[in-house]
């Protein structure tokens, strides 16, 4: 099959690598001629391409930040000649859903993928092994041949309707990098303390790895759902709340009940998933 | 050197795989048979011993819990016939130097390191290896040998106050703790809505890693200094409730700042430490 893919950074050239490894023609596309020659030194695709040019693909995947889709899916609306076929990979459906209404075949996925690092020279055509890869089911040929595309790569493909994802990712993906970044500012306040960088291990480094996050891929994504990522700061912060009060009133039972309940809490939302790589979502 | 652990958890077991493979005769120790069996497996130790002929090795060191520490610290002090050199690697230092006041040749040490899991089964000699190892600087033939049997781990012997070393592990190591329990709440509160396991993926899981660790370590820390614990959770929940406020307001600034600012206060925290793998410290 003829893919074209939109966007060079970490995602789209990882799955360029990926189904270039499958015997698929794999085009690639940037407006950064930079992120562009970089996709090209990692022999992610078999040629570049204008956008244009992209569009006379089987297949064309969106891999750009929320807001940089709903513009090139407005755009593809609104033309002509387009693939039979386009799907995106941005972190919310509900946006690019609106974006899409009324193009053809249009299919809404979100591949629960990534990892440390950005741009081409971190991307890895294996990321994907393994990982769930959500899509919005419309049905059809278009869905078939983003599954297919998807089994390629590895990942496991999850049909879920946009509006669940969405609500479903502000407690997974947002919730859990903005504490990264809450904590980053705790910890970073009192990082010239004494012994601080001295004690500094790998559990603080790992609850810290998320703070290095892009706010060109973020900061359409809080835009888009800031009030329900809100919420979930503000029930995070009554917990906390709650913990250090039990600790100033010597009343372990509190903590003892968060250790006790942790590996169950663990287990019981990791329940549908293998055991995966440690790694930085995408988002 | 004839060494004696005491203790054959995962710290204990992983030291006796480090000092045997440098030649050294070490003895393992441990109240729990089934510990103990456990570390005979991993080869470990020369041999098993009880704690009384523990007491006639060169060197002995305590990889026990902080409360179990401090009562083994106690009954050498008032004892007699002990080894020449006494160290701990429990997880606060000030607890252990007052148990230990007036024990000749006790060092107060703590390495920082560690890995998923628990127990003799997930011993691993490597585990020390780059990673900062504090001691109580005391001088004297007893921090000479300490200082070289760090080392010998390939560990960084780093010297530190206990005081010092207390007030900055609550920053690095108790807050990111206690936080991972009550992110873990939180998710674990919505782990039923729909689409939250489906999504759930690999940067959550590492934001959730702590979550793993044990009561039967942690109690005694937090009854040791809960108030400087509470502290910093508020800190960090008043941190939360400010990026909660800037979402709800539509202010992007705040985020964008905390975004921007991210990889930077990484780099100064973890600026003394070159790149270390990921895992959870023992705490």
């Amino acid at each position: 099959m003829h893919i074209a893919v939109v966007g060079t950074g970490l995602i789209g050239t990882s799955l360029g690598l990926a189904w270039r490894a499958r015997g698929h023609l794999v085009v690639g596309c940037d407006v950064d001629e930079r992120a562009l020659e970089a996709a090209r030194t990692r022999g992610a695709f078999d040629r570049t391409v204008d956008f244009d040019s992209a569009r006379s693909a089987d297949a064309l995947v969106l891999a750009v930040p929320l807001d940089a889709a709903c513009a090139l899916l407005a755009r593809l609306r609104d033309g002509s000649g387009n693939p039979a076929v386009v799907f995106d990979v941005a972190s919310l459906q509900q946006p690019v859903i609106r974006a899409a209404a009324g193009l053809p075949g249009f299919v809404a996925t979100h591949p629960m993928a990534g990892r440390e690092g950005s741009g081409a020279a971190a991307a890895d055509g294996a990321i994907f092994a393994g990982q769930p890869w959500i899509y919005e089911p419309v049905g059809g040929e278009p869905e078939s041949v983003v599954v297919r595309l998807i089994v390629e790569t590895g990942a496991i493909p999850v049909p879920l309707d946009g509006a669940t994802h969405d609500r479903a990712v502000a407690v997974t993906s947002h919730l859990p990098q903005l504490l990264a970044l809450a904590l980053a500012r705790c910890v970073g306040r009192r990082a010239a303390e004494g012994g601080v960088r001295a004690v500094a291990g790998p559990g603080l480094r790992g609850a810290l790895r998320l703070a290095n996050a892009r706010w060109s891929m973020w900061g359409p994504l809080l835009a888009e759902q800031g009030h329900r990522d809100a919420d979930l700061l503000e029930d995070l912060a009554a917990e906390l709340k709650a913990m250090a009060a039990a600790l100033r009133n010597g009343d372990p039972a509190t903590i003892r009940r968060a250790f006790d309940e942790g590996p169950e809490l663990l287990a019981n939302i990791f329940r549908n998933t293998k055991d995966r790589d440690e790694g930085q979502d995408s988002p």
